[in-house]
């Protein structure tokens, strides 16, 4: 962690009451806490639309008794084994699947290799989280 | 507008030098409204989430060739007239309009109004901006 | 309204059934114009992806008590008239109104009028609605 | 997988010329599978909104040099060990953890946990994917 400074701002004050109920609402004991997680917040979503390197995880939802298909999503993983950090796999039900796929590259090449698993056939869903590698927004 | 008053927290030094990024590169000459706009936005999500009365622009293209159409468009927005502030009508091509529907009323409504809208044969597209009366935002 | 032709998909039956409670849900009466706004929706936010020529509404909600604010956001709708098509202003309360931008240009200029808008002291909150001239999804 | 049916659907000829240029660009081979995917983005979408069991990955990147930091988010992921499947953890830097949670439970439950676990001083990043457990979009 950084040392701290500190930021003064002015605001309205019936602004100033609804930031203490957002704070306040959203679970918060802190103030600033929860300004730097807006600033923070807006950071993420910068270094994802400047395709910056990124985080994600990508959640795929699928059927293993499709056939061949789980050979195909470890093929396509391992084309892109350079963006991929790690591969956790739960059994949902009798035939659903999930894989969580944490990745770390360039935010379109992750977008890619998310559009890419959810085309197969089998595939019920890929879900994507975009995070950060938290250098820039420390 | 109300009286100012100062804000004081803390954040991480590199953390400050990102928000003053955020603030220049988003043209904003002044850090303190950049954060009042980060809250406000916060506030208008929570309106929309919390189906308070708020604010919309619904935003509909459509092709006035279709037989009917415009009547039924019309016929529409005056079942839900209470809701409706004022419409605009553009031309922007031989065939296609754009209409442009200011409205206030709760949340559910306005979004409601929008989806049947769009649901006609003929319309192209149906937007929502979400915006706010103001009232709990100053 | 060109002339209409036959797609022919085939689909799981549980995926069939649930198309048909997401039909009747949003309000639509026919199958066929359900698909086609799904489709419709995703060329539409392609062609803002893309920064191809857009339509959209920017709603600003403003406190005309506020010093010069008017003069301001009159004097910067004017350096982009080009692409604005028409103002809609209408009185929210007391101090408060909202002006309804129509506006037709390529998607990062209207965001970035938009986000210059938004900016000025006084200004609440500005919206966007992304919609499309309809030339390329009719 | 159930077996498939046929579905047969009309729409304007530049439309389905729209829908051919999408599959493409999308690097779908099969345009039923394309518009499958659609229909389940949005009943994935629906689950979410009508707050039924999903399926979800938390993304928390955060710097375990904080003190109690980790100690703090093993508590209180052990307090909703119920909805939580698995946690993969990854040093992303010397400072930097990336720990990807993977949840199944109901959807404002899950976001809840989300939010409680961003709040943690020295947790930079929460994300949150959103996907389905399958059961009614198979």
């Amino acid at each position: 962690m950084s040392d701290l400074v500190r930021l003064s701002l002015s605001l309205e004050k019936p602004l100033l009451d609804q930031l203490e109920m957002l704070v306040k609402r959203s679970g918060y004991t802190n103030r600033s806490e929860f300004v730097r997680d807006m600033i923070r917040e807006r950071l993420v979503q910068r270094e994802w639309d400047e395709d910056r390197e990124v985080v994600g995880a990508i959640t795929l939802v699928y059927d293993h008794h499709v056939s061949g298909l789980s050979e195909k999503l470890t093929d396509e993983q391992h084309h892109h084994h350079r963006v991929i950090l790690t591969t956790t796999h739960v059994h949902l039900d009798k035939s659903l699947c999930v894989e969580m796929i944490l990745v770390r590259g360039r935010a379109s090449e992750i977008a890619a290799l998310a559009g890419r698993l959810r085309q197969y056939k089998g595939v019920l869903h890929a879900g994507l989280s975009t995070s950060t590698t938290g250098a820039h927004i420390k």
